[in-house]
């Protein structure tokens, strides 16, 4: 919020009254309000936009802007902050650079780890970062309750609490299950939503006909797990807007493009997100000004797609009043670009102050500043033991479950096979690429240990493991022996976190991520560093998968189809219901 | 809101697990999301949409909707509910037969006549009516603070109070004088209603350059005194939107969209209202689809016009979720028109109930129900004596100013002109249509009567009076001389609020408004039978204006340029001052 002497320092330099701090002169304006662009100068004060056509202001500083393009700071309409293994007070120089000045954020994985103390920890230096967080209030932590432990929850009390923040805009991503069973619980917080003039933003995976009509009379107002036209259309038709998703693992930009390319589908409902990229594809590929480029390639004019980088997204979650344009009031998140059909924002300016220079961060990052209990949230009561992760079965052969990986999606399909039976236990069969797949409690609560199989991930030998495991956030482990699999959950303990992988009982790579398990404060470089390090040591072992462990965070999921894995068991995830490992 | 157990109804029929209430079958569904039109059946549940596709859905009843468009009801964007002299139950047989079934409105009148207890009488029968009114929660009660008498007023903590009610969707149009002054009380209302989530409206007029950026930096999301397109512009370069308004005095639709049709202007920000106008011209002309008519006339395509008066304003008031769209969820709002380049919503349904049939209101009006002090709000110190109205003067001759009208517009010229005093009284001289104007005090204060002159009635004898005289609804009085305009004020007095024609001592002819003198419970054709009449009154004693009391009840107005008369006297408008009526 504004505050009362900002508001009127404001109106003051409006009126003309006292200078400008800054003016960025001779730009060419991209207005989303009028679609249209033209020359002018970005006056600012208090951190807030004066006017875009501040050519006759006086100013205390001013910056020629040297003929560029002068766009509002891009918005990621959907993502999980902890997801990108990187503390927000590092992740600025990644996301700056590529223009990204507000991130709409889920912060669920901390919350499931350590509840709303963690989830309140992990937002201390909100005020202080040079991007905007706003917050998607988790729905559903846990996830899969009953099917699944977590380390901390967040009951419908917590919620209503977090939703009546200023900063939080919706109801995080409700899974339909809980829509499409009525459950009070869930119908409540979108309730409350609603009540507090928030939205409730939409997760739903496959869904079509009857139960996605369903999902939307439940007041779910957007969805951004579409994976292709059909589906963005389907929901479009029914009143929901279409977060469009390009993350690491699933990248659903080109299929829903091209079709609304095609149809010359409206626009003014469709916006962006990445939901969950890991810092090296940022790095490398980009952030949303990639899918503002890409959308451009494809053959959206480049102010609508900038529209949907902006605008939309802001008005979308009602925050067109802060951010989204270069209008009178709100945050001055400027970007600058030579080319309008090739978008690289080389000079970044958030809150009016210059943070990006020549491609290069040059903004500062706030001092960490995090509870020592948000080091130590692993805690085992069994996993270190190769015994622990027997599956006992009778006979000589038994036919079992399989999660059987899709490439690129987040979904998987239930397959089955029959495995050997050595000495009471099943065991993987690496020449089939099946491996054994295991979920180990790690919040020192019962020492669940689940275990089915798992085709994809192509190991020879060996095991990887992640203490990131959506949304429980217990340890999963994938491996071809019991034994690499015990060492590499004992050496995520030693590091209270992280990623490992292990051959020949030997801890051959790994990873800390000390913050809840999921999080490390160490400089992106670094982090990109071990990330690359440790995926070559997968290859080496035979992994075949480009980004192992988003994938492996991901299979156990209980909320995705077909199957997931938690410490309970394995998850008939449509059925909501635990099932045996093997065939019956 | 929508209750849980509306909510599981709602769902439970979308997943066919119950039939639906009522399908209307056979349709061409004007999808306002995507911009497409194609065929459907409208489902309909507990009174809100299930789905715009539900051929393959059970339903109890069944319409055929005989291949016509099916649209989502027409939303006023701003208007004041108690400008219509219809009270809200009666107001339903004008607004439905003609399509609109959102009514944004700020009961400014009604507050500023009897305070927060007024405010909510008025309302009393909200949920009953055949449409929605949601609330711009009026800014400024009193208008002009220590500028005129109002009978009531909301005070900062009334304000916070109203805009935290479900129903209220902004504050409602803050003059700028409040903001461009930076007075605290107003700047904090802002802050209120953007804490509360809500927008602020705005109240522009005339203003451009940097006092226009000034207001914009003030918060305002929005203005609906755009006279041209050439300001329509200036406040969408700025990120206001535009609520383009066509009312009974204040025609601006076609100066704007001829500008837009012209540049191909971005519509999604430009939405319609009516602010203010009377019940003969609604019924003769219509309502928002007569403007939606005009526009697609103008040139702007059927879908963006259906647009720009449902989903547009819906977004902009943050309501998408409740209106605006035949989308799963929202209410089951839905006008039947056979054709969409000239929309006649000849059948309109409310909630999944018919309302309007072959144009005809079948729908029932709530039963009155107003507190007995709001039929008691005229109270006199003066005014009912001949006396009261002399304005006294020097000399033979003096130099006054003069209320210049202007056609069609809510603006008005100061000019000046010589007038001839008689025993010590300046007199008015109907030959160059310069009558007496004045203000009497009638909420039982203080007897101030303010007194100047105005020059457009055309009155050749006798006089006019209004006890709607925004907005301190004092009453308001233009006369050719003392005696008459004393007449009409006491003639006023007796019916406790209305209109009054008197000449020669007499009064030829009255019309009551008793709710607060503002309203009449009347039947519609009542009211518009005895306005036209008194109408033709006027015009027999020499009148020349087409709505006569819907001028006079503007012209005093202490916030639109350049005079404003109240019970204090002359007001110089922007100046925010009173002044002699005497040029000196």
């Amino acid at each position: 919020m504004i505050s009362l002497s900002e508001r009127k320092d404001l109106i003051r330099a409006a009126l003309g009254e006292v200078p400008l701090d800054l003016k960025i002169d001779n730009v060419q304006v991209v207005n989303v309000y009028t679609g249209t662009v033209e020359f002018g100068a970005i006056g600012i004060k208090a951190g807030r936009i004066v006017t875009p056509y501040a050519a006759d202001y006086k100013s205390a500083e001013i910056v020629d802007g040297g003929g560029k393009y002068a766009l509002p700071g891009f918005i990621d309409t959907h993502v999980h902050l902890d997801s990108t293994l990187v503390i927000p007070e590092n992740l600025s120089q990644l996301l700056l650079p590529r223009g990204t000045t507000v991130m709409l954020s889920d912060p669920m994985e901390i919350a499931n780890v350590a509840g709303l103390p963690g989830f309140k920890a992990l937002l201390r230096s909100r005020d202080e970062l040079s991007y905007h967080i706003f917050l998607e209030v988790s729905s559903r932590v846990p996830t899969a309750p009953g099917l699944e432990t977590t380390g901390g929850e967040l009951n419908l009390q917590d919620v209503c609490e977090i939703l009546a923040w200023p900063e939080a805009v919706s109801l995080g991503e409700l899974d339909p299950s809980k829509v499409l069973g009525m459950r009070d619980e869930y119908l409540l917080k979108i309730e409350a939503a609603q009540r507090l003039g928030k939205i409730c933003n939409g997760h739903a995976v496959g869904r079509v006909g009857k139960e996605l009509v369903a999902y939307a009379c439940g007041g779910l107002a957007d969805d951004h797990e579409c994976v292709d036209y059909e589906e963005a259309l389907s929901r479009l038709k029914l009143g929901m807007a279409v977060l469009i998703r390009e993350g690491s693992t699933e990248r659903n930009l080109d299929l829903i493009l091209n079709g609304v390319v095609r149809d010359g589908t409206y626009s003014h409902h469709l916006m962006f997100c990445t939901d969950d990229k890991h810092p090296d594809e940022i790095l490398e590929e980009g952030h949303i000004d990639y899918m503002v480029n890409r959308a451009i390639e494809l053959g959206i004019p480049p102010v609508q797609a900038v529209q949907m980088a902006t605008i939309n997204a802001a008005k979308h979650f009602r925050i067109e009043h802060l951010v989204g344009s270069l209008s009178p009031g709100r945050w001055a998140d400027i970007l600058l670009a030579e080319d309008l059909q090739q978008i690289v924002p080389g000079n970044v300016f958030f809150k009016g102050k210059q943070v990006v220079e020549d491609g290069r961060y040059i903004g500062s990052n706030p001092e960490v500043d995090y509870p020592a209990w948000l080091y130590e949230t692993v805690t085992l009561k069994a996993g270190k033991n190769p015994a622990d992760y027997i599956l006992e079965g009778n006979g000589k052969r038994a036919q079992v479950w399989v999660i059987d990986l899709f490439p690129d999606q987040i979904i998987n399909t239930k397959i089955s096979a029959e495995l050997e039976v050595v000495e009471g236990s099943v065991i993987p069969d690496p020449a089939r690429d099946i491996l054994k797949l295991a979920v180990v409690e790690r919040h020192g609560k019962n020492g669940n240990i689940g275990i089915t199989f798992v085709k994809g991930f192509g190991l020879k030998n060996g095991a990887l493991a992640s203490s990131i495991a959506h949304d429980h956030h217990n340890i999963i482990v994938a491996g071809t022996n019991d034994r690499d699999m015990a060492a590499c959950t004992a050496a995520i303990e030693d590091m209270q976190g992280g990623f490992a992988i292990a051959s020949d009982g030997k801890v051959l790579e790994q990873m800390a991520l000390p913050i809840g398990g999921l999080l490390s404060e160490e400089p992106v470089e670094e982090i990109i560093n071990s990330l690359e390090e440790i995926n070559r040591v997968y290859q080496n072992i035979g992994g075949t998968l480009p980004a192992p462990f988003m994938t492996i965070s991901f299979i156990g999921l209980p909320t995705v189809p077909d199957l997931g894995l938690t410490d309970k068991g394995l998850v008939d995830v449509l059925k909501h219901t635990l099932i045996s490992s093997f065939v019956e």
